[in-house]
């Protein structure tokens, strides 16, 4: 059982408890351009993300493989950026030398993106709201241009540009990074060669737009926030709290949540004697996340959360019509018991590429974890995706 | 296919589609008790709640079945107001003369509990935080002592004191009525005969205290809610609307839900524009929860989120022990699909129960609702219940 400190610190620091020693030591890197055209029309005079890489770029430079982060992750997916450092990288599991996603072959490039989650962790590198307009010399707040799931790709390909890569052998990404994985396949599609989609979809149905407001409406709620000018003051911290709480609690499965949660076998006295007052279950889930909001911000949750409303793999005027854009060979790979994104939104892009006449490779991953057995439990398809590496 | 309004009609009102034309025309009567002592050792002066009944008291007084409604309901579960109503009682296909729950046959009393979620409902009788303080002439607020699911149940046990009845032939309730007609049955094993719990628990696990606490979340941090105290100035609509949204999101599942709602088939430009636009799904859902935010009270919501809670069937050391109190027939029927009170928890009831010794009874309800097939899908189980009504 993970214990509860544990999955809390890997929820917020998307660590994940490694389940073999790693001799992969890694450093982040800045990659900066200017200049950034969005889809939605604007210029961003500047834009620098972090990213990391893992193995080593051939002098064809295409054995490269791209992975791209979750909705509160980053691009820290394997190994460790010091041998005392508690924790790898998130993917560490499958991403490494010998490993299903083996860096003794494959030069493995992890990529922030725009607006992350959790701009004040150390080693994350992202531009949003947060960051400073040079045009004021404050942060933009809600002034920042709508980003959308392709922008992150853009700024990605402008890495890889810079880089002189123009070939990837694949695109893997969990759940955000999985909408960023086929948006890849369907933007660039004589590049990519493969697409891993591990807990997610081809495009946003009205349960998940609605279920992503959800969490967007406890930090727009908060007094605190301000309509978005909250920099000079004080941070709407407990919207972001009850957000970050929302998240995990949806990113989990009952089974995995109660075993981390304490236990409420009879009348709580406290409970009892004001609705003010915390329960033994709530008290730890929020407060936790409570802590964790300070490394938070909270436009920049908005803005991801918008960004994943608005994602349909193509830009186009269906789902179906952005699909047949798609070159790669794809995997999906959702979680069985996953409450955030279900597996029937795989199905459904499996089931469009089908009726477009291609050939979608499709598997469940097994577990107590829910959406995040696509993180806890993803060795279980290591030979999986190794082998649809290899195909 | 449901339409959209009409789902959102039985959501806020708690009205049902008939599937057949009724007969059955009843009408709302209040009951009120003094100096009624809560669970949490407090006295409230006096206590409303309105009440309806269906079919015949037998002399004997021993052919009563009572019905408990769910977290948005209320009293009005069969029948209709007038002739001209549109729509009956939320379980008018079970409820009637000649249905599973014969109204030629048994005396079938309807009762409104406590803190009714929406108190500015016509035919809505309750006695909560928007009540009048008789000690001061104002609403009570946050001085109204929590209340449980017991305390639902003890003002119901004086209803049917006033009543001269002594004897339930059986209890039915779903959701929280399910909450409800377990707690009778241990805090009053020798009056109850049977109880059906349709989507339900007998006690609440962390995952649902939390996900509960997500619903208070949004009015807590409305500052128009203003800790309670908002009753001379504005109510917490934008709050209130956030929480009904979610109510209703988590009542359903992702089938029906994207049915009733407007798809986005390629990016929409007013989302593209500004994080503060709603898009075509949250702007149909969240505008047609505040138009019925008007009618509900954010305090009361937030005590039926307490009740809930700190639901754990009898009070006891812990739910075993609760439950060994128990002896009435069980029959536990579950929404095969639900994904507020998933059948893990109906599950665990009955287990609990076996391992007492006693023989509960199972089935799953099977529908594309979720946790609303409790109430629309209720006819697929009508002989069922029948069946077990005559064991």
């Amino acid at each position: 059982m993970l214990t509860r400190i544990t999955i809390i610190i890997a929820l917020a620091f998307a660590w994940l408890p490694g389940l073999h020693a790693t001799e992969l030591l890694v450093e982040k890197q800045r990659f900066t351009t200017h200049d950034f055209v969005t889809v939605s029309g604007e210029t961003i005079p500047e834009v620098t993300i972090g990213w990391e890489a893992y193995g080593q770029l051939n002098d064809a430079k295409d054995n490269v493989i791209l992975i791209t982060h979750f909705f509160s992750g980053n691009s820290h997916a394997a190994g460790k950026y010091s041998p005392t450092d508690p924790q790898p990288g998130y993917w560490d599991a499958i991403i490494g030398p010998g490993k299903a996603i083996d860096t003794n072959q494959y030069y493995v490039i992890s990529s922030d993106t725009l607006v992350n989650a959790f701009p004040h962790l150390p080693h994350v590198v992202t531009t949003g709201p947060a960051s400073i307009n040079p045009t004021t010399g404050k942060p933009y707040g809600l002034d920042f241009p709508v980003v959308t799931i392709r922008d992150f790709v853009n700024v990605q390909h402008a890495l890889l540009e810079s880089l002189g890569v123009s070939k990837l052998h694949a695109v893997i990404g969990a759940s955000m990074g999985s909408l960023q994985a086929i948006e890849w396949g369907t933007a660039y599609p004589d590049m990519v060669e493969r697409v891993v989609s591990v807990i997610g979809a081809a495009a946003m149905d009205a349960w998940t737009i609605t279920a992503l407001e959800h969490w967007a409406r406890p930090i727009k709620l908060d007094p605190d926030w301000n309509q978005g000018n909250y920099y000079d003051g004080n941070a709407p911290i407990a919207g972001l709290a009850s957000t970050l709480t929302m998240i995990t609690q949806q990113a989990m499965h009952p089974i995995s949540f109660n075993q981390a949660s304490p236990t409420q076998e009879t009348l709580p006295a406290a409970g009892l004697e004001s609705i003010l007052n915390d329960l033994p279950a709530t008290a730890f889930w929020f407060n936790a996340a409570a802590k964790n909001a300070v490394l938070a911000d909270a436009n920049h949750i908005l803005y991801l959360v918008r960004a994943n409303q608005l994602f349909i793999a193509g830009h186009q005027e269906n789902l179906a019509a952005g699909l047949a854009n798609l070159n790669a060979k794809t995997l999906f790979l959702p979680a069985k018991h996953d409450l955030l994104l279900q597996p029937y939104l795989a199905q459904q892009a499996v089931a469009t590429l089908k009726e477009l006449g291609k050939e979608p490779q499709y598997d469940e991953i097994e577990g107590v974890f829910g959406h995040l057995d696509g993180l806890y439990s993803i060795q279980t398809k290591a030979a999986l995706i190794a082998e649809f590496l290899a195909q």
